[in-house]
């Protein structure tokens, strides 16, 4: 996605340790036209899909998720990020390995809310180790509803996430790939443009 | 907002401890053509204000700001709750107390996002004791920005917080005010219904 790539390569900060910093307008301040194109991209790679759910998971999903969904018209459901129940009643659960924040947190999602029936597509704005799209989809198969797909925003191509969540059959469409990121020379690679 | 309190009287359900759930619509599942009208009723309540920001909260307020920004055609920006620095560079802080989860936890905004010249207007989900709203409040108020008002979907009357936010003199506006529950009959009274 040609518009996103740009906005990247102009507002993105590239930090030491392989951090990409999008925060003036994806995942702190938030730039709603830019999100209302995203989603009417997701919705053009995922026409044939029938999604009637999207799934994402707090915080910074959570925007995308939102704008993104009108272009669907269909609900959407965050799981939650927790050490502590604060949903009554019963819920989905699996364990997410963070590497950002090394430590392990749970994510639930209640489950009146995914099941049997539900087309789901998973919305996310990062896909680096792909640990949190791993987890969600493991709720997804737990509920017996079907896993359409996943859409994110940017993934980190050279980190492992992108191809294990292709290697497990589930299609993802990222609109940006990052191949590779020079913090000194402030130049970002995007998978498709190398040449 | 009538479209509101009627979808409270019908998918709401009152639990024990004066509790409100509205996660099958507002803050799990959300219903994104009803966030679409509540922004449209915020746009309509704060017409004359000129707001050119956003500021919310994680995790539920995101949704319903993002798309309510849309009626408002500017930038949303989320605090983030942390007990972590997860945002490098400095940062707008202050300490709010949760009573649903029994401690205090750490708000903060990057200073890039938020300043002299941005007119802000809160969103939330939810007002109940208003610790929250009032350490948004706080943030604005140290970053040199203006604070326009406050945009609530739910403010809980029969709690502090409404009465609390109006006497520091900020701008409320409550979509729907709960003025008393009654768990044994499912009933909601909400202020102006009262006869």
């Amino acid at each position: 996605m040609q518009l996103l790539k740009d906005r990247i390569r102009r507002d993105g900060k590239i930090k030491a340790g392989n951090v990409l910093k999008v925060d003036s307008f994806l995942n702190h301040q938030m730039d709603i036209e830019l999100f209302q194109e995203i989603g009417r991209e997701f919705r053009r790679r995922f026409a044939d899909a029938e999604v009637n759910k999207i799934l994402t998971i707090e915080a910074s999903g959570i925007g995308i998720a939102c704008v993104a969904a009108e272009s669907f018209h269909v609900p959407v459901v965050f799981a939650k990020k927790t050490q502590t129940k604060n949903i009554a009643g019963e819920v989905y659960t699996t364990k997410v390995e963070s590497f950002t924040h090394g430590r392990v947190y749970d994510i639930i999602v209640s489950k009146e809310f995914l099941g049997r029936g539900d087309k789901v597509l998973l919305i996310d704005d990062f896909l680096a180790n792909g640990k949190a799209l791993e987890g969600l989809a493991q709720l997804v198969g737990d509920s017996g509803a079907e896993l359409v797909g996943a859409g994110i925003v940017i993934e980190k191509g050279f980190q492992a996430g992108g191809e294990r969540i292709r290697s497990l059959g589930i299609r993802l469409e990222s609109l940006a790939i990052v191949e590779s990121m020079d913090e000194k020379t402030g130049t970002i690679v995007f998978r498709g443009d190398e040449s």
